[in-house]
């Protein structure tokens, strides 16, 4: 197949230069699908006299690097300036952040291509996450690595001087320059660059004991994250059933175990075993919660018997009632909420 | 604190006894932000003697661990029925289920989870990507270890005979039981399972030389999430420009590319000295690539000079041209297209 390529191009070559000094026509080759199969060249563009660039999505390697290994791949001398990846046009763009902090997201050696590109600040996302505690809520379920780019040499004083001054400094702009590969992370982490103007855990804290001041994503966000994709990607829309809350069926069960509780109150028995016993009303249900979003709005949902109080001990902070969200009644804490429950069940 | 509640309990049980043996209310109490604060307990509905459940949305673990953790954490006796979490409602859908392959996803302990639920043939995604070679397609990139749950002891010859009886057998259904911790795994699985049915890879390869028969998910399914996400959790949408294929910008900026190599063809100067060298019109500019979508459609949006050749090496297989995105011209390799730009520009 090469060969053939080969006596096409020299043919062309022999046209052409037969012809005129200035080729009359450029050509635009991506790469994957058309020279490369899998890691398996299927041609070569050897000897194309003509102007020819690589033009491909892929990225993460330096256009340097790139044209090395493609031209090895090829047997063809190919220029750094004939490939074009994904992110060859940030060159462009990294003058006007020359000297600011800047992340990159994605696989491969990025620092690498970006400094290349005349950045003299940037990050590897995974480098900049590991100067935030906790500001990836899963990263105690994972069992990898994401901090190779560390300089492992730094003492653990240079290393807290590094994580003031890296807490403390704005993030100008955030490149995904190739594939992430921790996507909970670098998703939470991009949102809380862009939420926040670019410094992280810096807000006050609306969860004073939660280990990283702001909200955290959670299986909430995977969802609308799978959905996006799926219905982007696919013809028909994804088709789910989400249980937990504030789905108000969540509360009619609340209500059926609640119910189902009942006897082992009045005796000894074991609750297990007097499931589905007989049915009793209750007069009232309590749904005791820190969330408005979440606990409040479907307590509403689900209506009476149900009566929703909104605690001050979590993610609500305000003074007064939740303004999307209110509360059949608001209290600081768990404690004045039983409080409350006592005076208006039991009187006085 | 505690001591605090447990007057009050105390005050409302002797308060409840005295009037009537069957309480005419119940209690649901969130668990985080309200009894659990961070992992420190600041509240216990110590001998309440009123029906009261944990309603939490968390998971990963079976409602009995749980309600012991709790339990011993609160210094009060929860039964397992008391703890209602994100995935408890999935015990009820079980047995439509109960022999059939599920996936679960998510963190934690998703195989005792749903086994106690009676789930007798579940895997977690962890193992059952296992199975497949190439799946994720950023795997390579992953130092990490997602294969905890496979047995160990299991010869290379019960693997094989597994890996085939899993790789032949439909996924009827898939639970995500908590927090996902590989995202741009377990929504590529996931979309594989819903795409095909419940049979991944099982697909006529559409890239035989790609590794795994299915297009992988890539950057842009990336950018899909980051973007859902972000604009359903903020008010501000999301502000990115994407440079890659098929913004049209990438045609403009391999035109003035092309024009800069120029020089180098006609002499032996370096192409990195000339950039910005006279401007030089192309009659026409040939983008040579796989995919229909992406560098058939943008060839096409940046117009004349650009004459879009669709190869059928990669992406696209077809007999005749794409029905939404048509190349100018079709053509079954590489070769066939220079060959064609031959004829055209050189005559014959």
């Amino acid at each position: 197949m090469r060969r053939q390529l080969f006596t096409i191009a020299s043919r062309l070559f022999s046209r052409l230069s037969s012809q005129s000094d200035r080729p009359s026509f450029g050509i635009a080759f991506d790469i994957d699908g058309v020279f490369l199969l899998g890691h398996a060249p299927v041609g070569s563009p050897r000897n194309l006299k003509i102007p020819f660039v690589f033009l491909t999505n892929g990225g993460g390697f330096s256009e340097s690097k790139r044209a090395q290994d493609l031209g090895q791949l090829l047997g063809v001398n190919i220029l750094p300036s004939q490939v074009i990846q994904g992110h060859t046009p940030f060159k462009q763009l990294v003058n006007r952040f020359e000297n600011e902090l800047v992340v990159a997201v994605g696989k491969g050696e990025l620092a690498a291509v970006m400094s290349e590109y005349g950045d003299k600040n940037v990050l590897s996302v995974d480098e900049y996450t590991s100067y935030f505690d906790a500001i990836d809520p899963l990263a105690p379920y994972k069992r990898w690595t994401t901090k190779a780019d560390i300089d492992q040499n730094s003492s653990s004083n240079e290393m807290a001087k590094r994580k003031i001054a890296v807490q403390t400094q704005r993030v100008q702009a955030a490149f995904v320059v190739s594939d992430s590969v921790d996507w909970s992370r670098d998703i939470q982490v991009l949102c809380d660059i862009l939420r926040t103007g670019g410094l992280p855990g810096r807000e006050t804290a609306k969860q004073p004991h939660a280990t990283f001041p702001a909200e955290r994503l959670g299986v909430g966000a995977f969802r609308i994250a799978l959905e996006a994709i799926y219905n982007r990607t696919h013809p028909i829309l994804l088709a789910y059933t989400s249980y937990g809350k504030p789905n108000p069926f969540v509360y009619a069960n609340a209500e059926t175990v609640l119910r189902n509780l009942m006897p082992s109150l009045l005796s000894n028995l074991d609750v297990e075993n007097t499931i589905n016993s007989g049915i009793h009303c209750f007069k009232s249900l309590y749904m005791i919660g820190d969330n408005p979003k979440i606990d409040i709005r479907c307590a509403r949902q689900a209506g009476d018997p149900w009566f929703s109080i909104l605690t001050r001990t979590g993610v609500f902070k305000g003074k007064d009632n939740h303004s999307e969200f209110p509360a059949d009644l608001v209290v600081d804490t768990v404690e004045d909420a039983v409080n409350f429950m006592l005076r208006k069940e039991c009187g006085s």
